[in-house]
């Protein structure tokens, strides 16, 4: 049954809100206390261009956390458990933050801005909460605001060519997670060779609201003889690509060891990051569960699920299933969840309790394409 | 334009969500990451009920963030400025929070569950995160979850008489914000006679999320002979009865000050809560603008607003209009929003920009009625 989205002045619309409307948005959620474009109506075709040609998304939901003042960095160390050692102006780095306990909180990509600013581009969380609670106890001199900067994705092969056509030659010189400041004619920009695929692509991070239909359509323009169309993160690619999606593949009580993250947290490091305590003990005494990809059998999916799905073993709950679909390329349906180890490393299959169905998974290690 | 809402793992449905769907749910939105039942396609009937019968709301949005351990209590008076000496199990209290720059960052009602146990009943924001950082950074020994339990409101001059049928004749002694563990045949519930309206009422906290559908039934059953009828937190008598909806009336620089809240602040207190310097400098220099409720003129308003509405007077932005709808009882256009405190003052009438229009308003205090 369709449940028609409610517009209201509580959840915050998009600089490009009004243009992803007047080119065709169909469905949406909320995200950060924002409207999340979801679909546009086109799934086969919106798939396609991200794998073999160019989208562009609205992915103003991933908001940035702005850390400012002298204090900045001493913060930023203090929040993630990524070893910051090496960070410099300009380039990006996914670090991921846990609370005391060593539970994941968000997963945001971190950017060096000057010498004392640090954004977090951040997942569906308020971390402006949780960074300003943790500066005012511990009385670090830092400013911690959201400020107007919304970024516009263009993913998929052809992005390369789409952003050259638009900056200039130095967009193919940017190494993946680089950016640089930049204005596209009067409109103030941060371009960056990131985004929420592994088709390759940039964001672009508009750093005034008032541009957001400009910057849209200089984008659709240029891309146009690339046969660009406005999309968003894509469900099945991001399966197939094993892309964390925060909130839905973790539950309360995920660990970046359980998530595969280890190689994002540097226990050995001086910094006593948050959660650093719990962490070493999480990692001394292994994890009980893992985040994988799953096969699953039966028919081809047709939707996507719409809740998670429990995993049953020899009659015993062991995980659950966050995201599932079919995907085209490898001509399977595919998934990721939270398995129990001990099922992972068995190598048995096991069931999967669908909306409408039980199928036969097997686990597998990310990513899947 | 519509939009349709779009249903995946990412965001959580309420243990009513079926049967509200089944009920005729037409559209929602999203609140502490759950979705958040908005209307059901009959606003007149909606509104009428709620002034002159009953009607029942799911309000699982309202999330509890529980704080249980030796040190509840001493955390809870860390995180507001209610004077909370007078606090006993059985009593809730609305509690305003507020980050150390005296920004209101939610406004709960807090409920002493036992001894070592207290509820947050939270608006939209990740209060959870918040809690577990203060808790983490001052080494305080309490735990910060947050359970299964979900309130169900059941409002209008006829809840009363519901809710008696239901439970029995201790329904009628129940005084305001006061709350009492039962059970509802096999369904565990708090009641607390509370509810975001001033039309009376109840919230039935229901405990345990497999019997969402057993509650909403075992209500709307014993409600049929009232004619109760599903509905949502009302956009018109919240405005009429001048309740505050945190993050649509709030923006991120908002304290209790500006929003009304002073009886809510004990400044004199010793307890050195969160924000307490910060609030006690706001007040000695008075606050620049007021949270107010606004008359309107022109054509009677067809919809809500979808944005916010800036208001200008004499050519200077002076304040916003956070949400306007039509007053059947007061047969007048209404708003709610926060305005210059000079403006206000000078009791003169300015201009507020609509979606498709310019209308004069003039700035009254709250409640309307």
């Amino acid at each position: 049954m369709a449940v028609q989205l409610a517009l209201g002045p509580r959840v915050r619309k998009s600089p490009f809100f009004s243009a992803t409307l007047r080119d065709g948005l169909k469905a949406a959620s909320v995200y950060n206390h924002m409207y999340m474009p979801v679909s546009f109506g086109d799934p086969i075709g919106e798939y396609e261009r991200l794998i073999s040609g160019v989208s562009m998304w609205d992915v103003s939901v991933e908001r940035q956390v702005s850390l400012k003042g002298p204090d900045s960095l001493a913060l930023a160390k203090l929040l993630t458990g990524r070893n910051l050692d090496t960070l410099s102006i300009g380039k990006g780095k996914y670090a991921p933050l846990c609370d005391y306990h060593g539970r994941l909180i968000n997963d945001p990509v971190l950017l060096q801005i000057d010498d004392e600013e640090i954004w977090l581009s951040i997942a569906d969380s308020d971390i402006v909460l949780w960074a300003r609670g943790i500066a005012g106890a511990q009385a670090l001199d830092v400013d911690i605001t959201e400020p107007d900067v919304s970024p516009l994705a263009v993913q998929g092969p052809k992005a390369e060519a789409v952003l050259v056509d638009l900056f200039g030659r130095w967009i193919s010189e940017l190494k993946h997670f680089d950016f640089r400041q930049t204005m596209l004619g009067s409109i103030p920009v941060i371009v960056a060779r990131s985004g929420w695929s592994k088709q390759g692509g940039y964001e672009i991070y508009l750093m005034d609201s008032a541009y957001g239909t400009d910057l849209w359509d200089h984008v659709k323009e240029a891309g146009a003889p690339y046969e660009i169309r406005p999309g968003t993160p894509n469900y099945i690619e991001r399966l197939e690509s094993g892309l964390l999606s925060y909130g839905a593949d973790t539950d309360a009580e995920s660990n970046p060891f359980e998530l595969g993250l280890d190689r994002f947290i540097d226990l050995e490091q001086s910094v006593d990051f948050i959660g650093k305590q719990a962490l070493s003990r999480i990692r001394d005494q292994g994890v009980s569960r893992l985040f994988k990809g799953v096969f699953l059998d039966g028919p081809k999916l047709t939707t996507i699920n719409e809740e998670r799905w429990l995993i049953t073993h020899r009659g015993r709950v062991v995980g659950y299933v966050s995201a599932a679909a079919f995907s085209p390329r490898l001509e399977s349906n595919i998934a990721v969840g939270m398995i129990a180890t001990d099922v992972v490393q068995s190598g048995e299959s096991f069931e999967v309790k669908c909306e409408d169905c039980v199928r036969s998974g097997i686990a597998v290690d990310l990513p899947l394409l």
